[in-house]
């Protein structure tokens, strides 16, 4: 078997994103009208390739765990994200630039400029210096300016911005503004100065109907749809939690300046689960099985003190010790790392960060990222964040639906409290209409509350407050109201249960797996490969017959059907090249297997049979080939397996 | 075998409509908020439903016939729209209630009241008539007013009204405000006067970025993001027509006021197929695998004479004799319908009308809607459009981007033309900067223009204008152009490609498909059944235990490996209720089949195997079982070989 030197060459971005360009991976939407920053569509492969992402997601996720699959609509009303507080804080900071207005987004300026400092620093001291991250519009930018001589910094310097990266998702915008101010941080692309930070709310807004009577928001996450359909969710589970709901689906955020390819886009698919728990049980009937699974954990108080080092732990430890919250918060780290390596994330370019107190969405009350290396750095491809009781209970003061769990108990609860009696007869005579708002305003109280008033009604009177902007003071005598301790049996216990939530950021996992997917073969940098998995490859077999000519029509359609009929997606490329030209095209769209149809197959009934990384041939019956193939496919054997079912061809057609 | 007569009871909507609501198959989007008209989220089975016709879907269209599958943005900057005639065209008529300013659809407004006009007049005389379809919401408005004695109306009336009915989609903005004013036609909630009918515009309209300079809009269809894709497409193909891109994804339409259900809503998931094919050949290579496809034509004539009966004809007829204009049409017709039957729409209720030519979309020559009979009438569920050059063209003069084909010719093709040629040096001279207008001037013009251009020139001088605004105007001499008629070879043909675009709506297919499938239980109405074919059902099979007593535990597991292992997907109803009512639950969500885990299992590893729609069970080994099942749901055996394959059970338990 041929040996594999995938990084004989290091990674080479620029034939990477070309490479992605020319077979139409994707590209940037509405080209031909110039573009627009942050949106993208996606060719025939890069579909494809989303779509068997989704299906695995749709697989580890849904069907083994039996969520209730939801679809809900983005467009929604404005009062739900009033609610839930996106129309107040879903926003970033932005500065503009004070000449030109150009607008930047707060954190990324500190990080930009920051890092450019730091790498000129490294080359004044002669360190092999990587380049700083950026992207080609940047670099095009800055190549009509004169490159600036290297510049040393003195070490406290360099330790202090050192510190302020690691802990840069921390700073509150008036925070960023501050940094500007004291390090002199200017819009890197003029040298201009930049206004203070403000805030930017992301989402999109429109309005709905013919007399734009309803604003309304284009969804920045599916979580809301999952939230307000709790009721029925629950109704459907026949009452019982835990169980999750999952939703894969377009979002939009408009971001401010997106300039990082996919990773960040003004419209997404993303892929989120809501799993809601009872707060007072956060274990996971099926956390021993993810256990002994090893993550790479980077937790909030080792980026507080401004450093960067993973620790490698079991679930189990880490639940254990209290670094991850709960089993159900750990369980879905697990289950997250086992889906990303599944589909082919390297995982030694994967890690688990915990959010620090102020980087954390509002919402949220623990929260970790899986974060996944590639050429930007290491990005947020997945969150896995504790919202609590938080959206449920907003939505359900704000509207009156109670969006609770009604357990019945095995033994009844035995509890004493404070129980108001009105004599309504009296209430009304004295209080008319107001008599309702007064019973409000007692049912709304608490326990400590109702014994204040109890005192003061053994005092002789009582006097309450309405809650309404213009305040009214009701008094209250023992003829009106009573307050009795009681001693009363619970049988059923309410509770607003908590939510896990997962959510995928797919086009950020794909554009992480073609990085980690793509190599040069060694004796040729020009020919590029993307090692996909067969699981997620857009095509899994190509079928080459020698040529378009009709006599190996008849195998090439016997072939393709029997492929189809096994579930195996396959593509026939007869197009007028040389075999080997072929197969290096389908190495480039990431196809891991290869089919050749040739005179000695029409003669004798054998096919031969090419792995795309090792570039090793086999050859046997047709037949026989067909199934091997399929169990490769489906993952039941290796190719080295295959290696010892069907002897090795050593033909050089499709190597040239 | 038990007979099944699923027409003993008529099809009563209420039933329906609250079996759809009780099993969350979809409900009002944001109900806890009061909802917004046209916004609905589908459950889990209705998610599972959708996820099922999608996958089907997918195969049938896009693997079966190679199509290239495309992912491209909802959010799409104005200019995409202003070209493509969306802007100025993508309206529906409006009318306002004069009193309350109640907004209405002015060809709704039209229908309802003339439909309810001849209702009351089938009354009058006595016949049996069908109530108006109305939904409940109309019902709750007409119910406060006193219900009007029926009107008989003359018989010339009812012959008018029926042939305005007939052809209700073909009427002008205007002609619908003459029908109102003519027939006396009001707002039907309220009897109020209407205005004159005035356009709306159908998308929704946001803005990119953070300072608001890129208008935008929602996708109203994903045609766009096929076209401006047009050259990469191409060249992923080889460079080679015909070609098909498929794409599955939301769409949004800002309805004026949508009050049917599913059938009218403002966010949708659609499956649009973009059929690239030289207009010179609008043959199709598998037309002849259709020909004897028979479908229920409605043609323009038929309807434009005011009726509207079907003609039952062969695919291949219908080409051939011209009633559908080009095969490849005919063979996306037949396409469509095999489709429809496949996922279980009842073909006695499928057929397929062609639009009248006002009714046509701007973009579209010839249009074709496969309509799909349900309570609401006959609803357009997908239409076949031929939209020939028109979108690649507009695009293409609006970008300056060719989207064209080249295509080698075998034989070069020899063509006299006349040719302009200019003395650049004297051009410059003369024009200086205006130079490159004057070339424009002429390279803009076709042969007629060129030989006036030259008969002036042979008169000593030519004047041309420019197209300009402003428009200016410039004499050319001997001395800077002279235009000759030459002989050239061309070896490459250039031409824009047409388009046929088949678009499924899928909502509205899912929403008639669940019609269809629904009856009740002859000996009881208040049991329900969806009779999903198996291809398309939520969940394929029913495991059900005895009870979630711990000993069915490892047969529960060991049936649902198996079956999950052959990709057919199962759940598991372990609740605390008896074995009959599981069943009728699954029968009102559509699940085919069932089987039972027992003492008997627990003993002699049998299991019980119930069909959903007869009622009948049969009892084997376990193994021999999830066999035959899996069979059943591949759909390669029938309930009645699966009858011959296992002895019947007659026990009562799943029956009660």
């Amino acid at each position: 078997m041929s040996t594999v030197n995938k990084t004989a060459h290091s990674f080479d971005k620029t034939r990477f994103e070309a490479l992605l360009n020319r077979r139409f991976f994707y590209a940037p939407a509405f080209e031909i009208y110039g573009g627009v920053a942050g949106l993208y569509d996606y060719g025939p492969p890069g579909s494809a390739l989303q779509a068997n992402i989704i299906a695995e997601w749709r697989k580890h996720f849904i069907v083994e765990e039996h969520m209730l699959e939801l679809d809900t609509t983005i467009m929604t009303p404005a009062p739900v994200f009033e609610t839930s507080g996106h129309v107040a804080r879903f926003a970033d900071w932005m500065v503009k630039d004070t000449k030109t207005g150009d607008v930047l987004r707060a954190d990324h300026l500190v990080k930009n400029v920051l890092e450019a400092r730091l790498a000129s620093d490294k080359e004044a001291r002669g360190l092999a210096a990587q380049p700083p991250k950026e992207d080609e519009k940047d670099k095009k930018k800055k190549k009509k300016n004169v490159k600036a001589a290297p510049l040393q910094l003195a070490d406290e310097i360099v330790e202090k911005y050192e510190r302020i990266l690691a802990k840069l998702d921390d700073y509150t915008g008036p925070e960023l503004g501050d940094l500007c101010r004291k390090h002199a941080l200017k819009n890197p692309d003029t040298g201009n100065e930049v206004t203070e930070p403000v805030q930017f709310n992301l989402m999109f807004a429109s309005s709905i109907g013919p007399t734009g009577q309803h604003p309304g928001f284009l969804r920045p996450e599916t979580a809301q749809g999952h939230f307000l359909n709790f009721s029925r969710l629950l109704e459907y589970n026949n009452g019982r939690v835990p169980f999750a709901s999952a939703q894969i689906g377009r979002s939009f955020r408009n971001e401010i300046s997106p300039r990082a390819g996919l990773l960040r886009v003004r419209e997404f698919t993303m892929a989120e689960i809501e799993h809601f728990v009872d707060p007072a049980d956060k274990s996971h009937a099926h956390f021993n099985d993810v256990r002994h699974v090893v993550l790479s954990l980077l937790d909030r108080h080792t980026q507080s003190a401004g450093r960067t080092e993973v620790r490698k732990m079991s679930v189990g430890e880490a639940v254990d010790t209290g670094v991850v919250a709960n089993q159900t918060l750990g369980y879905f780290l697990a289950r997250i790392y086992m889906f990303l390596l599944k589909i082919g994330i390297n995982p030694e370019r994967l890690r688990f960060r915990q959010h620090m107190a102020n980087e954390m969405a509002h919402y949220a009350t623990d929260c970790w990222d899986a974060e996944i290396q590639n050429s930007y750095g290491w990005t947020e491809c997945v969150g896995c964040a504790d919202r609590a009781a938080y959206d449920l209970s907003v939505h359900s003061a704000k509207t009156g639906h109670p969006l609770v769990v009604r357990q019945a108990l095995k033994e009844p609860i035995v509890v004493e409290k404070e129980v108001p009696e009105f004599n309504k007869k009296n209430l009304g005579k004295k209080f008319l209409k107001d008599a309702a708002v007064v019973q409000q305003i007692i049912g709304d109280m608490d326990e400590t509350q109702l014994l204040a008033v109890k005192a003061q009604l053994s005092q002789g009177s009582a006097t309450i407050a309405s809650s309404e902007s213009e305040q009214r003071t009701f008094e209250l005598t023992p003829d009106l109201l009573t307050i009795e301790r009681k001693t009363l049996k619970q049988s059923v216990r309410e509770f607003v249960p908590n939510v896990i939530e997962p959510s995928f950021g797919l086009g950020r996992i794909l554009y992480a797996l073609l990085e980690h997917s793509f190599w040069c073969r060694e004796q040729d940098v020009e020919r590029g490969v993307l090692s996909l998995p067969p699981l997620v490859a857009p095509t899994k077999v190509l079928i080459v017959p020698l040529s378009a000519k009709e006599e190996f029509d008849p195998l090439v359609a016997e072939v393709s059907t029997k492929l189809r009929r096994a579930g195996v997606f396959s593509r026939v490329d007869d197009s007028n090249t040389s075999i080997g030209k072929r197969y290096s095209r389908n190495d480039e769209l990431g196809t891991p297997f290869g089919v050749t149809l040739d005179f000695a197959s029409v003669a004798n009934r054998t096919m031969t049979l090419r792995e795309r990384d090792t570039l090793t041939q086999l050859i046997g019956d047709i037949d026989e080939v067909i199934k091997v193939v399929i169990e490769l496919v489906e993952g039941s054997i290796t190719w080295a397996d295959a290696c010892q079912r069907l002897p090795a061809y050593d033909g050089v057609q499709a190597i040239d």
